[in-house]
């Protein structure tokens, strides 16, 4: 099969392009760049010398080549979408990962945050937003009819997201305080482009968050919190979500304080300031044996067993979101941690998932790396 | 003035080393150390080379030395008693940067946590938890009638409790949630000795939760907070902590989320997920200012300017607390992040902040680093 | 296939674990754990964690399995021998990653800085040092004759040793100068028993040399380009050898000094503080290409073209050599840098390269893997 | 005192503002800065805030003002020596941290590298060159007569130079092989624009060389060996320099291989592939002792004891050279490892340095620091 990259020489397309160039249904990478058209893409990454040497085209050649069958694109957000509109017309799958085709038809939140509007609205009529763990029925169904556009998920909202599901389709979540995800991200989510904030000095060794109470990934987030609490017939939650930078290369870790609903909370006599009771570890125990439950024919959620945390270092280089469940003393409150490598299950990786969906390959195919150890 | 350091080789006993040997008003510097009896502090930290060359004694030699006006204890937990003990004796005063005298005579929650009852009950009675932003005059009025015992507080409830404070005093806070407290200390909080946890190759490049709901800080947070609530004539807040590790040096980093009482909240007409209102921010600045206010006096509490959030790279070195001030989309909750540098405010420079208060120097005597740039 | 893994839960041992899992020729992967004997693979590493949930055996039990027809020792010097010694009797080929198979027959030399005797002398008469690019002819000529014991070389010596075979080879070293290796490797080379060394806050944000003029690896250093030399028909050069240590997981750097022979030299007419020449700028493409030439079979080291210098995080998570090739201002020494990632071409990567070469396999299976951009 | 900084905010720049904001005898401290002219240095540098806040003026605004005394120029190369000028007709000290006046009357080589010519050649024949440990008797008998022009060393050639210094003066260099100088730099060494090589991503976990024999710091080596020698009526010797990019904000290891006169070697029958003999270790430490004595009145050079070698981040903060002393095994060459903290020996603290010499004031004066443990 051809598949094809446009905005190729970022991060994550060239993510896409390391792990598409191993996936085993692949047999031709056709590739684009903006600013480095006219070169091969291993003169943009040495680590691909010898063994990815694709010249890099025009986004319109990687469209107009013959057979494509899907298009993944790496570019910024607003100005992929004519390149969409390009690709439904000939049949090609377009798999894209920028925020473009996140929210469906509210263009209205789209425009409050990205700043534009649609510019083909009916496009994002029929759009998908490309969470497995979510979507997968939806992806299959449409896929069947045809060519799809699908919205590659934000990489905080895929560990946020994940890290929630469970008691929210399960109608646990008090639905009077919001859910509140505490994450951090390695710098790659920064992209490849120069800037203070991702100059060395300026973040090795420090960590301080960022765009406090005003990320674009935040109505995503809620977004799909939304979308879940409606399938089990509860209200929107509300959502606070606080990104930070940490001095990594790779990984987002999603720490997440989940207000239980009444019933669910172990009840006490009053505020503890002792360490966990025997009940609060049974409800620990009782919980994460509903999140196992909840994705266990999940090839890529992983449900931590009791004692093991999520670290990103365990998921490195795989697609992969690990998961791990604990109460709080007083057992108002489910504290989830979710670790995600941000290129891999949080951009490339599961762009690679959702292709292998609508083509009815094994999910897994191409993404079977065991993280690193170190 | 000749202090003693018992403990002068852990890695908090060596930064008291490093702050006491540049103090205008320390002639004499005595040291003991158990692992290194016999040895010099230069030959266990070349660091020290041509600087400081002190041998490194018995603690009861340290304590016996002639003249002898304060006492460091960097000594493990449940060690340092009988030290307290022997210098109350002897009208030397006892800066304990152990957790044995952080909770006065509440032994219940200090046993709860650290398994081992108090020695020299008695000692609690009097000792004081110094955290000079909290409890300045109690240890100005303690040391104007002779020697103390001062507990001084741990990394996280440093950061963690001066982010909370201002709210909490001025009855912000609601009631009926609890406070999230979500930090990201550095490796050197895990002291010096080698284990697998703080090995290079398992912690660098990751970040990961830790001790999850059961960390001993926690106990310590929840007192703080509540004192300070019992001065505002409010009840005790809940308050949930979740420690973790990220591959730096130095520094903690707390994100803390504040539920504000209904009478503070900002009125929306609906769940949010647009970007902040004016209303929004309007009420960041006045809650800025409010924190501003609370701490003008402070000499090592820095509330940031609208757009600078608190960065564990902007203390380093230095004994400031920084702290950044915002409110969710919601306008129901505060978001406060606090950053220390961990070794200095959340350990050794307190406690030579304290020593200059119970000896009325210059409160900033010793201190008065400026952070490094990176 | 069967294979083995005895002492599979250091670092090394983990990582072949990893590579092997994932090997298209291995059906089976056998493993033992001293420290871990009786529990899982993925219980002390939880990234195996739905993947790899092997029980750790006794040695013995691998080496008895039915069927097995290649064993990996990961365990350490001098203690690995009595196993060589049992699958050569059973006609079981001994991958040994320590440095007991390493010096042929030299007993002297291995016990010198290893300090311990030849267990099982003959064994050392017909074991093969597995540096393929030395040994591949070697390699193959004895597996057909039978099981094999293969010395897997030291993580230095492979990068060291590519780095200096072409100008030996082709008799360009001046041999009245030492060869100088100056190297820097990651901290996973010093393996997952924690050390003050390795501890994170001893090792991150500093870089410091390591026993130097005494490691362990300079002999063997020595000896391979020894070997070299000895086909070319020259006289062994002097080797100075110079480890440091980097905050960095994995990864070695060797940057080469190799003094030209007289007959090689771009002559110049007095010593050069300009910078370079044409001359010298010829020169360095000639050498370039020479190396280039020398390594065209190898499917495992890259010769960097111009203006691109080997780096560790370009080799990443892979088995490749890269190499780039420069000549100093004067025209008189050539300047090698060397890039392998330590725990794979360093270690278990090139065990499964000789495996494969033994088995007659594709020399890359199971090795494909593309660098990580980072 | 009046001191003024021109290029402020750079990270030099900056530094110089960190270290004599705390300079018992600057009594006010003026700033410039071509990028933030208008606004204040602590809103550049947020570890500023509360504490400098001077403005940032345009340079001529810094040499005029009112009773300066002494002007710090950390502006890029080629642009400052108008201002130079300008002081000298005031008499104003002039400290230029940029590589302009770091070659005397030799334009040429200055030319061949910086593709500049001198614009005030005149300046230039007066110009010292502040390297403190190879010229404070120039520095002294020139600011006797007024005021001066110092070129502040680069952060390479003086811990280079330094390493190199004893054995050169003793006449113990072999004339006829190149001394070898193999350095790592953190990342602050490439100042605080962002670029993609100093990109976290990029760089982090990763060591590679860059500039091989081409880096504009090899003709400064050069020249002080040169001036060296000849002060020991010897040859200049060849230089061979290798700078390499390591993940660490701060500091410089330089290891320098020195190839021994023949009188000095340790003689050996032949090439040994032996641990170091008793004679390679007496060598050791004779030439250890050489070097103790030759610096045994230099306040900021440490010679290490046995058994420590030289490392960044115990130098880290401060302005001492570590300098650790080895001989190979073959007794031909010394091993010699420098370690400066770039920003501070390597620029900023050795500007300090130079200004207290010129002023009489006592060398060590406002660079007290102890370096930090990690």
């Amino acid at each position: 099969m051809i598949a094809g990259i446009i905005g190729a020489t970022g991060y994550a397309g060239a993510e896409l392009v390391r792990l598409l160039s191993g996936h085993p249904k692949i047999e031709k990478l056709i590739l684009s760049s903006v600013s480095f058209e006219g070169e091969r893409i291993e003169d943009v990454y040495p680590s691909f010398l010898g063994r990815i040497s694709s010249p890099l085209l025009k986004a319109e050649d990687v469209i107009a080549y013959s057979d494509m069958k899907v298009v993944f694109s790496a570019l910024p957000h607003a100005v992929g979408e004519p390149f969409a509109a390009a690709c439904m017309e000939k049949g090609i799958n377009f798999i894209d990962l920028s925020a473009d085709f996140r929210f469906d038809d509210d263009e209205n939140t789209y425009t409050a945050w990205y700043g534009k509007n649609y510019q083909f609205p009916q496009l994002h009529k029929t759009s998908i937003y490309g969470l497995p763990e979510l979507n997968r029925e939806l992806l299959k169904d449409a896929s069947a009819n045809g060519a799809v556009v699908i919205g590659n998920p934000g990489c905080y909202p895929t560990g946020a997201s994940l890290g929630v599901f469970p008691p929210l389709f399960k109608n646990m979540v008090c639905p009077n305080a919001p859910i509140i995800v505490d994450a951090v991200s390695g710098t790659s989510g920064g992209g490849r482009e120069p800037s203070r904030s991702f100059h060395y000095c300026e973040c090795a060794d420090s960590v301080a968050p960022y765009k406090v109470a005003s990320h674009r990934h935040s109505p995503e987030i809620a977004r799909n919190l939304s979308v879940m609490a409606c399938r089990a017939g509860a209200a929107s939650p509300s959502v606070i979500f606080t990104p930070h930078l940490a001095p990594m290369n790779r990984g987002i870790l999603s720490t997440i304080y989940i207000p239980l609903s009444e019933k669910c909370r172990v009840t006490q006599e009053s505020v503890s300031v002792l360490p966990p009771s025997k009940a609060i570890e049974e409800k620990m125990r009782e919980i994460r044996e509903l999140y196992a439950d909840f994705y266990k024919n999940e090839p890529f959620v992983r449900v931590l067993p009791e004692g093991v945390y999520a670290s990103t270092n365990r998921v490195r280089q795989s697609n992969y979101c690990d998961i791990s469940v604990s109460v709080d003393i007083n057992g108002t409150t489910l504290i989830i941690a979710s670790a995600i490598d941000n290129m891999i299950k949080g951009a490339a990786g599961q762009a690679v998932q959702n292709m292998n969906i609508i083509f009815d390959f094994d999910e897994t195919l191409g993404l079977e790396m065991i993280p690193m150890l170190f």
